[in-house]
């Protein structure tokens, strides 16, 4: 019958093919399969056995996506933001008074929201609203010890609506490249191939924990130049996704020197930047704004940097509300002035995602009547975080085949994996790369869907997977030990 | 000093040509100007003349954006959502005895949400929440009287996301060319500018208020094939925007027909589907599936539609919460994959957005404890939009040298004006066109921000501008009118 039906406008061969040529693996086929268990032990209400499958549950370990598993959020947040979005409760007589657990301090907070942005209904100024512009620079300039101006940030639907926007600016054609760490969080590579500009990939140096490796970047760097590939910028993602690494004061000012001499736009993802475990958190714009400070002949005045954070991650987790916002540091005015246009062609970011950017950049302060409440479960959040990234890599210390580094921040660990040659063939028999094949079999035996390395890049001839610590519960990293030692046996 | 810097990486000489090409008055420099006369008013509270203003207050009639102006959000919707956001309130003992107004119809919809899509801080599937899909399936079934599938719909962050996603698909390079409506609302441009794919325009017929003409459609169509443009879809937006042209059954029909024997994929911006002041609103889903019925050998079997919809306008006016859908009938599974990729990329549509879209396509029913407010506070939008835009329609006709037909539907007024010669010289003398020029003029006289009509374009030698008719209150109607006298007096 379709045959004889006249042929469609569009089909697989003739859209846009650089959409064809991006890759996204987070959401990618494992991730889909995944779903479709799910949907199979929901329609049983969990009974696996009548779904034919090994496990009760899907644990999906592929994506940062907290309050899926078990974080809650943070209560002040939400209460301003039930607020915003039923302000008649504001005019209410008794919203103190009542059970409800409206603190001052929130219905103080939603007031000043309201008055300053207005409804959450109406669109924003296309670069965020003022007010909130004006208290991320605040915070900023608290984090960083120096000025940060409102005019510089612009508030956009997460990080990835923010990167995608810097990315649509810097490239210019099929000769533009950007320096990408690899392993990377794929929305670089994938938006650079939708972009139809040049990937540039420098490796991370797994054996100093994935630190930036100097002599890495400038070898690749070299190597485009030489191709003619015309790179402008050099993405870092700190702490690191997929690896978990977390940068030095040391590691952060070697990449902005590399910037300034070689003139590279610096793209620091910062949306990590409380979930660290060791050490500290170092922003690219402290680091650049020290380096000014200490020469004052203007060597660094000139380089650009662009800084990004969200509400998805840390200990906020909010990422369903797609709220964030990047800070431009150094960027020509005629630049900035495009990059507003190109934002006011989509409007303007989520206002109840701006008014959340608000909260997390201005949280209850000791003293607040939800100070309490507040920091309580912050830190019940970030201990939670850690004790389950330790536990994780108890278990994978464990398994034969099996290295990875301690954590140190984001919501990832990032092993490398040694597989037997007979798994290897096996994969390949299927048209499949070996961590491909290996974490497919680890979603069909326990439900536990992870990302294979190949999704996010990794060296030749190495193979490693992503999975978040962000599960609940003790029985998934049990049933991982054991599909592992399984696996081993099954194909030694 | 500057001059002394190094050069940066980024100027406006080597950034992305294709954004630069971009035009976008909607939020050009008319707004960006009102918007400082809005802040130097704010500084000295009002006081017009500290300010140096002829005007005490700026009227945003530029934008489409009802909650900024006077529109109050619909109760029932703004319940639900405080209650997704914070669900400790479901838990309380009194949320339904409370005199917070909560019915039991809110809570049992923010269960149902909780339920079926979990933590609105967690990102939903990229293509939106299934339960809220299926939904919008079974409102367009009840809307058209044919069947809707969930897996067809895409939530998107408003229906500006939703357009940009299909247009990605659809361009695959400078050779593709897409029919526009002239005149169309910028998006459509602005986006084709920044893919750098070819704009088709094709001009409405004003004298028969702004319907689709056929003719004018096939000479374009046929002048671009013949130039070497691979055309290959047609943007309708109906009602429309600017011209609040609302169309006629046979309008659709016409349209489909010549993108069945053209093979076209049709892009029907729907935004406006419950704004329609005369006669009633035909979607394209429904001429399509109707003209399939009629035609059982399968003449029109292969025609590929989406049709958009969003929260931002008709009775919902919730722009700032970024909700909208796309429906996809007759695509190819293929490329429906290679869509679902590209939105993964940024994760998902905002949840607070999508679930404002299952309030709208399922609000309160008659009987429910919700449905009189509902109802009231629905008619009466509706009511206060059509009585303004008739008082604005009446100011229009005493003013000599300007045309415009009766309000059909969307939120706009696009009136013809005729200015003298001296103000065609006076513009031409600034750089600027006449339209631009007379709404410059009228921004600084009254405070009234409008949009010239070459900012969506325009026939040759006609001059327009668009307003919405958002703005409460006759004041403004009246100094837009004694405007107009003194305007035409200096230049005559």
């Amino acid at each position: 019958m379709t045959a004889a039906l006249p042929a469609r406008s569009l089909g697989h061969h003739n859209i846009n093919p650089h959409i064809k040529a991006a890759k996204y693996a987070v959401r990618g086929e494992l991730a889909v399969r995944s779903e479709e268990y799910r949907a199979r032990l929901a329609k049983v209400e969990g009974n696996h056995i009548a779904a034919g499958l090994p496990f009760k549950e899907v644990i999906s370990a592929n994506i940062g996506n907290p309050q899926q598993l078990d974080q809650k959020p943070i209560t002040f947040f939400r209460q301003v933001l039930s607020l915003l979005e039923n302000p008649a409760l504001l005019d209410h007589p008794d919203v103190l008074k009542s059970t409800f657990g409206y603190k001052s301090d929130v219905v103080e907070r939603a007031r000043w929201l309201l008055k300053n942005v207005g409804s959450v209904g109406a669109y924003s100024a296309s670069n965020g609203a003022p007010a909130i512009r004006q208290h991320i620079a605040d915070f900023l300039e608290h984090r960083d010890g120096f000025p940060a101006n409102e005019a510089d940030i612009y508030l956009s639907a997460g990080a990835s609506s923010g990167v995608n926007t810097l990315l649509h600016i810097i490239c210019a054609g099929p000769h533009t490249g950007v320096l990408v760490p690899i392993p990377q969080y794929p929305l670089y590579t994938a938006s650079l191939s939708v972009l139809n500009a040049q990937c540039v990939p420098y490796y991370l140096d797994e054996k100093k924990n994935w630190a930036t490796d100097l002599d890495a970047i400038r070898a690749s760097l070299t190597e485009a130049r030489a191709a003619g590939t015309d790179v402008r910028a050099i993405v870092v993602i700190n702490p690191g996704n997929p690896t978990g690494a977390s940068l030095s004061e040391a590691d952060v000012a070697a990449v902005i020197e590399l910037a300034r001499a070689e003139k590279l736009v610096i793209l620091a993802d910062e949306v990590y930047q409380t979930n660290v475990f060791e050490g500290q958190f170092h922003s690219f714009k402290a680091g650049l704004r020290q380096l000014q400070k200490q020469n004052p002949d203007g060597k660094y005045g000139h380089v650009e940097l662009a800084s990004l954070h969200s509400v998805s991650k840390g200990m906020v987790g909010e990422c369903g509300h797609r709220g964030g916002y990047f800070e431009l540091v150094g960027f020509d005015p005629d630049v900035q002035a495009e990059i507003y246009k190109f934002v006011s062609i989509t409007l303007c970011a989520p206002v109840i995602g701006q008014c959340l950017v608000e909260l997390m950049v201005n949280p209850p302060k000791p003293g607040d009547p939800s100070f309490e409440l507040y920091d309580k479960e912050y830190h019940s959040i970030f201990d939670g975080l850690r004790e389950r990234a330790v536990a994780l890599h108890r278990a994978f210390d464990q398994m034969e085949g099996v290295e990875c580094g301690a954590p140190q921040g984001s919501m990832y660990l990032f092993p490398t994996i040694k597989v037997p040659a007979k798994a290897a063939e096996a994969a390949a028999a299927e048209g499949r790369t070996a961590d491909e094949f290996y974490c497919l079999k680890m979603l069909e035996a326990t439900g536990v869907c992870v990302v294979p390395g190949s999704g996010f890049g990794q060296a030749p001839g190495t193979l490693h997977f992503r999975t978040t610590f962000l599960a609940p519960g003790t029985e998934w990293v049990g049933n991982l030990v054991k599909f592992h030692k399984d696996f081993m046996e099954q194909y030694k």
